[in-house]
């Protein structure tokens, strides 16, 4: 492993430069230097230059660049596309449903195995082949059983506090949270938040200062 | 509308604005200052000082600050949720698929209305009584019909860009990708990319390193 943790926005990069170096690839290409993905990526060459030491296993060939081949596996290992980790979903409404059934996520090593819930008409049934539990089930035990250390949280913002304490508790070493609203964990549970609504509020808020603009414009 | 556009960052912090108003409301408060929603997000006073200069309609209060009723209405103005866009999405795949079904988005201002998808097994169908036409009808005609400003791209990554092309075709405004890839589109269309698999990526991650340096320490 590398020394030196990257920074999140190292991180965020990485996903471009990975979709880049596959296309390289199919192209033919066997190296490529930094210039070149930057280029491809309208990114600064200094910032990829940097990147691009960060995440190597190996070193350039002078002239030449750096092994696409060796790239493209470098940051798979770093994105964890080729660890398999079990997550277990807390929040069993529309959109917990919805990735119980989605195969998308393991391309990326997460299996999910299990969903939680308090809605009698939900748990105790299995969705997609997985099983429901009832929400007062999330253990430490059950959760060693299912061999999982990831919990997403699903649920509406009033109870993800709840859900994230008792995941806490469950002894979780990651959450990844739906939720559109901020949890409070120990320092030694890491979080990933993604907030959908959010991200639909920027396309939304864009379009409407758009055409206020242009409404403004011609009337 | 305010005249002043909000950046990027402005916009994300908004929820969680949103968030801790409506607590604050449940409590029984009538209003606010910059220092108590400092104090519970944990930002800097002066900037939300800033942030709610911008997004207020209503100048404050002295010594008592903004009315939390007009800051939340405020905000969900500029966040879109009490305007209805309509959505067509592409790629009724797995995620597609679950999105067709999951109703959280209409919260959020947004009704997805159809699908478009070239599988001869999907096409032609109904997802949760929406329509799924052939790739080949998207059309400038048809999402007018639809009455469809935003398109949602849920096709894999090497699909991405001919989808999005065919989407600025058909004259969409708005581009909602999470297709694992950057778009191309003309400056007139707004795009808003949401990679599921980096924010994966950023838990899985933290998790490997973690781990990592917690076995070197043992071994």
């Amino acid at each position: 492993m590398r020394e030196k943790k990257l920074t999140k926005n190292q991180l965020h990069r990485l996903p471009d430069y990975l979709w880049v170096l596959k296309n390289l690839e199919s192209s033919g290409l066997k190296t490529v230097n930094s210039q070149t993905l930057a280029d491809c990526l309208d990114l600064n060459n200094e910032l990829v230059r940097k990147d691009i030491a960060s995440i190597s296993t190996e070193s350039g060939i002078p002239n030449k660049g750096r092994k696409i081949s060796q790239l493209i596996a470098d940051i798979e290992t770093i994105l964890g596309f080729n660890r398999v980790s079990n997550a277990v979903i807390v929040g069993v409404g529309s959109l917990g449903t919805a990735f119980l059934h989605y195969k998308g996520f393991e391309d990326f090593g997460l299996r999910i195995v299990a969903g939680f819930d308090n809605n009698p008409y939900i748990k105790g049934k299995e969705v997609n082949d997985k099983p429901v539990y009832d929400i007062s089930e999330l253990s430490e035990e059950l959760l060693k059983k299912l061999n999982a250390n990831i919990g997403i949280i699903t649920v509406p913002g009033y109870a993800a506090q709840v859900v994230a304490d008792a995941l806490v508790k469950a002894k979780v070493q990651g959450i990844w949270n739906f939720a559109p609203t901020k949890i409070n964990v120990p320092n030694n549970v890491i979080v990933s938040n993604i907030n959908l609504a959010t991200s639909l509020a920027v396309l939304s808020y864009e379009l409407y200062f758009k055409n206020e603009k242009e409404k403004s414009k011609n009337g």
